[in-house]
Order: C-alpha cells, then structure tokens, then sequence
C-alpha cells in the first residue's frame, strides 16, 4: 500500500460521484413522466428507474467496506481495479434495468460477484492482520519464505 | 488502539456482509410470494421483511460512523464488541420483524441503545482528542495521573 | 492535516446523530399520522416527511466520502466547516419539506452546491496525491514555490 491510499480515495471518490449521477438520472425520470415528489410510483418504466437507484443505494455502503478492507489489508491496485469494474457493473445494471426487469441481471451478477471477491480478499487480509497483530503470526511472510 | 485497526476492520466486513445476506434474504421473500422487481408491494410479511432489510440499510452508516469514532478515539476491542452486538440485534430485529411488528422492538431497541452507547464512547473520545489537539489539554492523562 | 482527523471524526459522529434524530422525526410523524409499520404511505404531509428521510440517507454516503476525501487530501478545516453546512443545509431541507414539496428546494439546492464543492476539493486532493505518489509531481510544493 502507498503512504496515503491514494487509488482507493480516488475510485471511491469516482463511485460517490456516481451514485450521485444516479440519482440525477432518477429525477430526469421523474420530470419525463412528471411524477411530483415524494411520490414514487408511476408507469412501470419510472419504477424501475426508481428501483435501481435503491439497489445501488443499498448496496453502496458494503461496496465501501469490502473496497476499503481489501485495498487496506489485501492489495490496494486489487482492490481499486475491481472498484473500477464495480461502478461499471452498476451503471450496466442501471440501464438495463431502466430497460426491462430482466435486463438487470447481467449487471447485477456482475456486481455482486465483485463483492463477494472483495470480500474475500478482505476477509483473507484482515484475518492476516489479526494473526499477525494478536498472536504473532504473519502468513505472507511464511508464504513469501517458502 | 493497534496499529492497524484490524478488530473494527473485522466486524465492518462482517456487518457488511450481514447486510447483503439480509438482502438475500428479502430476494428470498420476493420469490416466495412471487413479487416482481421492481414491485415491493404485496402481502404483509412480505412488506414487513422489506422494510426491515430498509431500516437496517437506514441505520448501517449511523452504525459504521459510532463503531469507528468510538474504536479509533476510544477503545477499539471495546467498540468491536459492541459492533459485534449491534449485528446480532439487527438479526434479532429482521427475524422479528418477518414474524410481526411487534417482535421488531426488541431488537430494534437493543440496536439503538448500541448505536447510542457508540455514539457516547465516540464523543467522549473525540472531545479528547479535539482537547489535546487544539487546545493541549489531555484528559486521559489527567485522568491516570489522579 | 492534524495527526488524528478529530474534525473530520466530530463533524462525522455529529452528521451521523443528526441523521438518526431525523429517523427520529419519521418516527414521530408515523405517531402523528397513526400510520402502522411496514407501512409507508399516508396523508401528504407524512408521505412528504418519509421521503425527506429517505433522500438524507441516499446521500449521506455520497457526503461522507466527499467530506473525507477533501478533508484528508485538501483541507481538514475546510471541509470540516463546509461539512456542518451540509448538515445544516440537510435539516433545513427536511423541515422545508414537511412544510411543502417546494419548500424543499433551498436546502437541496445548498445542499447539492456543497456536495460538489467537497467533492471538487477532493478530486484536486487527490489528484495531487496520485501525481505525488505515482509521478513524483508535488503540484503544492510547485504551486508554493511560484
């Protein structure tokens, strides 16, 4: 890792302003069917619109955590490269799910399969760092010996 | 505090990934009583498990915010455990909630009493620190002292 | 920045809090109404407080990496005040929009400017510690040389 986590500041910087653009895309949506505020219902193409924002706004916080754990106890570059194929996941499950139900699959998966391979790698490093810091075992060191 | 916080690492991908199973958990729900994305409308337990993973999803970043002030400006294998807690009551509180509004008190009120408890230890600790940083006023140690 | 980022973490605990005491609100507005959890809809005034809500929590992520972005690569000081004006700008935003939908407008409005304030901020930070780390260009040092 580099002194300051640099890579990782600046995709999540990137995946911020993303959620952010997301949002934008919702209230376009809301001005093209003209659905007034805080109404969220509408015809089924705004409901989808509406609907993937969530997800992504569900999502977003564990996205942080398994980007963070991973690029701090794992690998930063890692991390930040997946981080970069995340966002690019959410934007294709946005739109196709803007385009029908079922169009936000290929997306999805491909979204939720990074998690799970962040945290993985999270979960691999901070394990690491617990044996390393509690009870003096440092596995990368024993791998790099062998 | 250890040099890297690797207990808060731990339990933040732990409650991360607690809270993408409870998401598992609402897909789950959706095919059960067969409820269409991007509908979260339908029959009460239904309603009932999708607003419980929604307020677990509400309160996350509250939750991280504590966990983290409280871990690195106060104590951290005190706030892990806690944190630790907070997971266990937001299960209590999701299980509750799937069977009836009523069971969601328990753990609801379990988790806002961690979130407080958090909050107050990360107060405390940043007051110190904001003390000893801007004003050279270290609490703590006028506390050993006496 | 200072050796702990105590702003940074007291603006933080403090933005957290305000968006549990708004949690809070919906709460007290579900009393007021009688509308029974799961539930989510009701007379205007109830429905307009639940989305208020909702829109505090889609973007409070989005803030909080904003917030820390520009607080840890540009300026603590800075984005620790701008920060209290977004939680200001936040509950101005909420009380507007219980009052009526329009009366949302000026604390979004504010609200949004400082999001991409902090965010702009950041992405210079940033960049500058990615030209620093990974190109050996200090631009802040060329910038103070100058």
């Amino acid at each position: 890792m580099a002194e300051q986590p640099v890579l990782l500041a600046a995709v999540t910087l990137l995946s911020a302003l993303h959620l952010g653009y997301l949002a934008g895309r919702v209230g376009k949506a809301r001005k093209k069917h003209t659905i007034v505020p805080p109404s969220v219902t509408g015809p089924p193409e705004f409901e989808r619109t509406f609907r993937a924002h969530q997800n992504c706004v569900e999502f977003y916080p564990v996205f942080l955590v398994v980007l963070w754990t991973s690029g701090i106890f794992f690998s930063e570059v890692l991390a930040a490269v997946l981080g970069l194929i995340y966002i690019y996941s959410r934007q294709m499950y946005f739109d196709g799910y803007t385009v029908s139900v079922k169009d936000r699959m290929p997306g999805f998966s491909l979204s939720i399969g990074l998690v799970f391979t962040l945290a993985g790698l999270g979960a691999a490093g901070v394990l690491n760092g617990i044996l390393d810091e509690y009870f003096d075992i440092n596995v990368r060191k024993m791998i790099s010996k062998w």
